[in-house]
């Protein structure tokens, strides 16, 4: 038999080296730039691609061509999330430990589908969740040394998903994995919870309309009163109540739902609490903040990301169960391939059933080592630090008659308008995220067009907030045909 | 107002550049070592974590700290992927262009859930994913410039359900999403089609009871006369077949299902086709491989890994769909605060709504790294090399006469035995792997207990795999007492 062909040319550890540190430099040098670029990319749908060969390359080019062409042909087309600038939706915060965390995961090349497959990316996993147990003051129930136990899921999306297929096959007495939707269930939550609420009643078969979205109080909380009204309202209809999120910190406003009375009619239907903590959660490391737990000990599942406002990139979700048995029993397989000595004698965790995908990689690594490198006390200054700058930013729009608060500040998210004036509201979002300065988001809050101001990227401090308002009052006058 | 409390201490260019080379370094010394590591960890539950802290540092750490404790603590809990001697379950083959694509992508911070959330992350990922189509020579329809379209998955099992819920959408003229589960819906797979077909079914609310698994024929491919058997019946039954999965390459034997077909029963009874080609559809870069594209026109979805064998690493599936509608209809929600003039303009893809999650890494950084690197051409010649291989690898199995094939190889994947002793193959295996010197997996074929040895890593060549062959023979003439 003939020899095999030869293997293809791979970098060699001298061009891999030269190549990694190109590519380090080139992210140094980003950041050094990016707070100088348009925050929001100014191309049309099919500019980037329109820049880009219509056909891959049939021999291989060299690092140095591939690098090249990132800042002319990939960075024009970049939303910069990683902006001092950046005070849209929430923020992705990454940071220099987190991105080697992803490095050496990459390079790794871990699958800790099982712990037979990677026992230390299964094991680094569970210690960092428990750790954080601990640095945000959790319930110790969400320990993975116990019944319940934590896991890293790609989002709170993927979270939400789980926690309420777990608590399907709950209130299925475990048939629902093999037999179906039981019949008559309905789940709660308000209607300023997240999309992925629907998402994920749509993907489990049960359907959004058995979603009931519980009115609001006037700061953007579930109305506890109008929940106890609707379970009853179920029940006297024959239905099932299975399951309730509330939220400690809505996408629009970040309001914090009353967790505790929510668990206590939870509880009272028998039904699961999951609590979705998606950026708020990470307050929970200063002792001052912990107010954002409220209610947690009722709690069945708990999500909160990393990947929002604790310097660690995406996709980092924690997400905690109070009892590991219902998420389990919906989510195990075991097929002959993936059978072996410590799955069977059940003293390993196999993370592949606590979520949807089988291949899971080595996430923990980004979060030990953002959890070594800044210490609880460095995170804590972190969180601090935001918050103070979202106070003060909350007295200079409370102070400014063009502009109103439409929604109380609870921790680093800012919710104003023009007042008494949508329409210029909206001109203004357009003006400010197109002039490139800065870049916010909006929302609508009862009936208001609403500018959405979230403070947390890695590297915004003082003079990026008081510049973007700057900047906003500006541009307010300047729409509004006065002068600033 | 007091000024706000000091951002914490981020590392200073400098350091992040120093850390950033010493894992450069550290990645290139364990590609040097990794080929003389024990494949397999020698670990017990609770290893790893033992020799970690309880509890997360208070005061922040030096990188050098954190880097000199990985080949000490991490590195005896792994389990080397990586190693050119690692021929078990599938090769999660990395490479050096796509390790430094997933660290550009943690750098840059990119999120895209929107279009308008980070055009460069969405359109860069619809032209690499067309890019895919023309190399690998797959319909024409499947382009994302047109009805159909390309995303990255992080799984073929999220591939699998992404794929069952839009099929479950047009099964139910678009109601599932807002009213739940149509009744009497049941889908079809061979018995030896992926463990993520039961998890979908369950997660969907379906159920496993209603997932067929159609027997197999002699050659480990689904029966097609008993696939339009059990279709019969079950529409005389009252029900109705609306999902069929055909598995080109399956995870025991790597059988590839006569996908035309299956589609052709498919399309009688008005059911999606889903072609699953997880590890086998790269193959399809080299023309003389294209069988395993055979069928595929009558596809309506279709996902393959090159997180398995194309270079990538972890996590990259390329799911594909012939018309992106029923899809778009299953997974779509659009809240107000994701609202934007792209999104409903109609002119841009937001792949949130490709995918369970919202949120999305910057993924085709990796895989547009590595077609570059390589070159359409580097890239068949990487199959090529292992197929011959494996060839090899073949022929030397069938002259030994200790040994057996239990399934025949259609390409990477070689199944085998000790002849008629199923306690000394498994005795084998457990040899082999505590031996680590190589690792393989092992399944049941037929009863078998069969070993399975597949080809596929960066860095494998014909060295590491006669001696694997080598070293297996002797451990099994050792365990039988036999001089080898």
């Amino acid at each position: 038999m003939a020899a095999a062909p030869n293997p293809p040319r791979h970098l060699s550890d001298e061009e891999f080296r030269r190549a990694g540190y190109a590519l380090i430099d080139w992210l140094i040098d980003y950041r050094a730039r990016v707070a100088e670029l348009p925050v929001m990319p100014r191309v049309a749908p099919g500019d980037i691609r329109a820049g880009l060969p219509a056909a891959p390359p049939q021999a291989g080019e060299s690092f140095d061509a591939i690098l090249a062409d990132l800042a002319p042909l990939i960075e024009p087309g970049l939303m910069h999330w990683q902006s001092p600038n950046f005070f849209g939706y929430f923020p992705a915060n990454a940071s220099p430990p987190a991105i080697l965390g992803e490095l050496l995961s990459a390079g790794l090349g871990q699958q800790g589908m099982l712990w037979q497959t990677s026992p230390a990316c299964t094991e680094l996993e569970s210690l960092v969740l428990d750790w954080l147990v601990s640095a945000l003051d959790l319930p110790a129930r969400f320990r993975t040394d116990g019944q319940g136990g934590g896991v890293i899921q790609d989002s709170a999306s993927s979270a939400t998903l789980c926690a309420l297929l777990a608590a399907r096959e709950r209130a299925s007495a475990w048939q629902a994995r093999d037999d179906g939707n039981p019949a008559s269930l309905v789940a709660y939550c308000s209607a300023d919870a997240h999309s992925s609420l629907d998402k994920a009643m749509s993907i489990a078969g049960l359907g959004r309309a058995r979603l009931r979205k519980i009115a609001t109080d006037g700061a953007q909380r579930l109305d506890v009163a109008a929940l106890a009204q609707a379970l009853d309202e179920d029940v006297a209809a024959g239905l099932r109540p299975f399951f309730v999120c509330a939220t400690v910190g809505t996408t629009a406003a970040l309001a914090i739902d009353p967790v505790a009375a929510i668990g206590t009619l939870a509880a009272r239907h028998g039904a699961w609490l999951h609590v979705d903590a998606a950026m708020a959660g990470s307050a929970a490391l200063c002792p001052e903040l912990r107010f954002v737990n409220d209610g947690l000990e009722q709690a069945d599942s708990y999500c909160f990301n990393p990947h929002k406002w604790l310097l660690t990139n995406f996709d980092c979700d924690c997400f905690y169960v109070a009892d590991r048995e219902p998420l389990l029993r919906a989510l195990s397989v075991m097929p002959e391939y993936l059978r072996n000595a410590a799955s069977d004698s059940g003293a390993a965790i196999d993370y592949r059933d606590w979520q949807i995908p089988l291949g899971r990689r080595f996430r923990a690594l980004k979060l030990w080592f953002v959890l070594r490198s800044y210490g609880i006390e460095g995170l804590r200054q972190f969180v601090r630090h935001h918050l103070a700058l979202a106070a003060e930013l909350e007295a200079l729009i409370v102070a400014d008659e063009a502009f109103e608060l439409l929604a109380p500040r609870t921790l680093n998210l800012l919710c104003f308008a023009c007042r008494d004036d949508d329409a210029l509201s909206r001109a203004l979002l357009e003006r400010v995220n197109a002039e490139g300065r800065l870049f916010i988001s909006h929302t609508v809050i009862d009936g208001r067009y609403c500018l959405r101001l979230c403070i947390g990227q890695t590297y915004t401090t003082r003079s990026h907030v008081l510049a973007a308002w700057q900047h906003i009052r500006a541009a307010r006058a300047a729409l509004s045909g006065e002068s600033s």
